[in-house]
């Protein structure tokens, strides 16, 4: 239990349900003395809403939040800040249908089973709306990492089988924002937004795959053996809803590879220890090493489609089920400001932690 | 700092360098009056040891464990557990050429950075000899799990570019010991314990995949937001050397298919709830379904090889590193036994956490 | 840093200030299906809140609390409960005068030294205004502890010199809420207002010491080594303002006796295991012994006092500050509800965590 | 469960019984680069250690210590220091005799209830030797502290009713280790050195309270609101094997005060803020002010006593149980360093946490 909170030295716990008053957060460790930058959480905060595109989920939510404790003539003090969005827009009846009915690939049988007693508007806390929380909590920590030089830039890499296969080196990040899909490379970019439209129109969904690369942090942060840097980013992305892998540097792809191809070779350079290939992703040991840091994260298709399934109720009859309402085609496009988020949670945690190394 | 510790109700921390005394772990929250069953700790550390196979490093370690405390009489008693394993066999010579050299693709140059006092024997504390007190507790959490009905099963699916493309429930898990690559697929396992040999006779290494599977678990396993059984297993696989990166279920491969092939649909089979297909990995929103829980690790090319790098030593300078010594040209047969502990100890740990869920 | 939650397994953290928006908590870890009592949370809120006697300090606040999270038709779901108290009769202008100077034995100035923003009005998050969200998370624990049949009762014993001498067992428990002091001695309850009212007229005030006692323990609640639960008991009250001391059992006055008469012999009694006497206060080794758990905690002066007093100011000249506006004489009466919220939400907590001592 | 760790940052770990191989502890978050002085370590062991005076048990154990890890050319290297003690004079054969009885004011009967499987060689996992672990691992946090300026000084101020009723300021700390008591009022000590000599020819016990100081602490140091740093301090010494009771700063007295009296007024010496008086023992809403801090704890008299008591076995029977072997007469001159140990784990722990408080 007890599993709501996140981060050891920079700790958020989030609260709150799809349909009930609204979503929070509490950040607890922010350090003091930060001007706070509002309109960058609004912001991030956009970026994650429904009913911003053509091709996510026509829910509309003003998102808008309130910051209820911690800051004090426009600065953190150091102790918790509270963020809060209140829900606007809720249309409980559109879930009515799936009261006693377990809706395939969701959350709902589990939490049944875990719980026995279940909110099943919108999926109650199992709602990707919590997500709403990290982005405010992790505009906060970004905002931070910033002025530390530290930034996070996260991109819709693939839609179903469409892929962005430039490196990202090669990208040109200012344009991410210029696509409803968060795709810097526009060409396949369009081709992933006809794609979620036409899905969509089918009364279907699609996954998708979303890249992360945190530059600027310095060598050194990160927590052997357990915590390592790369396993809490790993833990912070498979916490996000439908998220369903997690690689970071060479992944997957890199398990084909002899030793000698693949690991990075040190140089110098301006009297900067650098290696001439990131096939480590910028962490060796769970330690950042002062490249880049870069991974990618797996979504699944949305579990509500707008088709009949087969499923169960609470009672074990077989019953048929389908989607109502208005919901996503692809989680990617929104999912970019939350794995961006989560990075940061993880990012600002350890930058305080590497304070307490030495004495 | 204090990275060294997981769980959160079954709690190891974990102690001890590549060449120094030797290496441990503390269980702090093993259940009382377990009787423990010691031939099983033994069988799994020797599964995990050096110079148990023609493919492996030829490094001889007894890898013999002892235990400090928490017995009586056979059974556990609630104390924390100690068990510690002596270091036998070292050749700190073997590292005296890398004391001022940082290794490519090691954890060198991040721990100098982090830590400015680093033994540089065998990669110290960043050494792949940790694992053995992850293995030795994993032998205690794994065996609990067995009296409860869960059991945990890993086993080599790839090896550079050679595949074992079958589904587990196609495999015959018995035949996992037969050879040395741990692969049940013996076909395929003869042509991948040829290439590692090969590989070795190179000088040079390959990366591998392990997979596993958890079968018996119980519908309710599972901490929203944060802690997502999944996520946590995530992290536990994403801790161990060299593992860069974990998916379950569908994985990365189920970003390409729609909502409407991906979903599990809901029947119930002599009264229980089961779901026909099996995307979702055995885990919605985070909490365990009742179905096999079942996750892919990939494990990147060994740092270590037998012929000349391009580094940099700690003054800057640029140098020429090669190994010297006993390594393994591949890490997935030993790392087998380490998935199979590291995943057995979230899940005991989630299985006490169930226990407060409700009255 | 993130000091700012409390407990386990049922876990609360706190936010906001005495003259921000308002007081809150997040429960993260309450079980799931408890039909929560709206009235108990009220009733004990209105036990601690401003203005409800002649004694206390004459604020007015309401006081009344709103469920922003985890509840859905009457039950708690698992999931997190944000409970949030509106603030609603601020006066910051009675703190303008001491916008830069420190009050003396308040915490003006440690948290300027450590944070060096401070929120200057009535304390900000420093003030005993925060133990509003502690009663209210109590008041959740103390109504599933009452289910459990473990009940949590607590009382003054002493206010300067004057003190009810009575053994706990000898005295009307039900008495308590009869005076506006809540000591269930009448007699001498009567003196404590009387001297409480002479101290306030002084513009002075006065310290005390406050009872409590849990009852109804079944024996094995606590944990060893350092988790006993006599300890996490004191860092409970410790934690509460202006508490200065805690003890459990026979205390300070347990020192001066020989083992022989400190001893609590064993008998049966209905082939249950008692002690004969309870100098040990319910509590050996850690571990509750199924005897009544009580103990002591002194509170110190209210440190506000409408005197002119020497301090220094935020360039550290020497000032004269002088407390305005509406303040306690005593903070006991006040503190009670807070006391037993305290005690709650350890012993709900240790509650849940024997459920994993065995399998 | 889980319960044998303490601190955050600098966490500890123990484990190990009185009678099985030794006591031993895992220190995660020791600062890199720290040269150890390991006679210092020794030094506070051997002031714990039995058979060090007549007026303690004449139970002859070297307390020898092995450093296991975390330590690399003399200096720590930020990695788990394992140290550990091997029990080396065992006389299981004093127990047997209680083998199924449970001693009064032990903890052999809570354990029985709790893990139904107890060690009663010498209270196995309550046995007091436990706290060599912490000595230990204190005496590396308070070689930490002292090269920070910061000082802990503990000595015994009474036994029995035997008091040292003279402010620590005009006490001289060098006497303390003059007199087998470590009370450094050598007229009083030599009261209670005869106190306890005659109280042991009984084979009766005493209890006794020991005073702690740390002077040099710099303001900053505590956290708010749970953790507050007397209420950690609070916490660390309840833990200890005995302690019936804690208060700081002016405590139990302090209640019998007006504010007026109470109030510790600021001014300024040298450029830095002072107060006048210190009833707040140094720290102020948890966060120290830079002023000594203070406090004191209470220990009951020692429970094995060699006198008949009245108790029951394991079958609920009346049985008659009495001490037998080497016992302490009274606990305080043994504990003052354990006392200091813990306060050090505090200080450090929060000198670390502190680190984080600004960017």
């Amino acid at each position: 239990m007890a599993g709501n909170s996140f981060g050891k030295l920079f700790r958020i716990t989030t609260f709150g349900e799809s349909h009930g008053k609204g979503i929070g957060v509490v950040i607890d460790g922010c350090p003091a003395n930060v001007a706070l930058d509002l309109f960058y959480i609004q912001k991030q905060l956009n970026r994650r809403k429904p009913g911003q595109s053509a091709i996510v989920t026509q829910r509309k939510e003003a998102d808008d939040f309130e910051i209820l404790s911690g800051i004090f003539e426009g600065k953190t003090t150091g102790t918790p800040l509270c963020i809060f969005i209140a829900n606007t827009n809720q249309k409980p009846r559109d879930y009515e249908h799936i009261k006693d009915k377990f809706r395939p690939s969701h959350a709902d049988y589990t939490y049944q089973q875990k719980y026995e007693n279940r909110d099943y508007r919108g999926g109650g806390r199992s709602s990707a709306r919590e997500t709403a929380a990290r982005v405010a909590a992790g505009a906060v920590a970004q905002q931070i990492l910033e002025q530390k030089g530290i930034s996070i830039t996260a991109y819709v890499s693939q839609v179903g089988t469409l892929k962005c296969e430039e490196n990202y080196q090669n990208l040109d990040f200012s344009l991410i924002e210029n696509t409803a899909v968060r795709c810097p490379d526009l060409s396949v970019a369009e081709e992933m937004v006809s794609l979620i439209k036409a899905i969509k129109k089918e009364g279907d969904t699609i996954g998708g795959v979303v890249n992360c690369v945190i530059s600027g942090c310095p060598a050194g942060l990160g927590e052997p053996v357990f915590d390592r840097l790369h396993a809490q980013l790993g833990k912070a992305m498979l916490s996000i809803n439908a998220c369903k892998g997690f690689q970071y540097g060479s992944g997957f792809e890199g398990v084909s590879l002899k030793g000698s191809q693949h690991n990075d070779e040190f140089v110098t350079e301006d009297g900067l220890v650098k290696t001439t290939s990131n096939n480590s992703g910028g962490v060796q040991g769970g330690i950042s090493n002062g490249m880049d840091i870069y991974f990618k994260t797996a979504f699944k298709p949305v579990a509500t489609i707008m088709k009949n399934q087969r499923s169960v109720n609470t009672k074990g009859d077989i019953v048929s089920v389908s989607g109502k309402g208005r919901h996503d085609p692809c989680v990617v496009p929104r999912a970019v400001p939350i794995v961006e988020s989560m990075a940061a949670l993880v990012m600002l945690d350890y930058y305080l932690m590497a304070k307490a190394d030495k004495l």
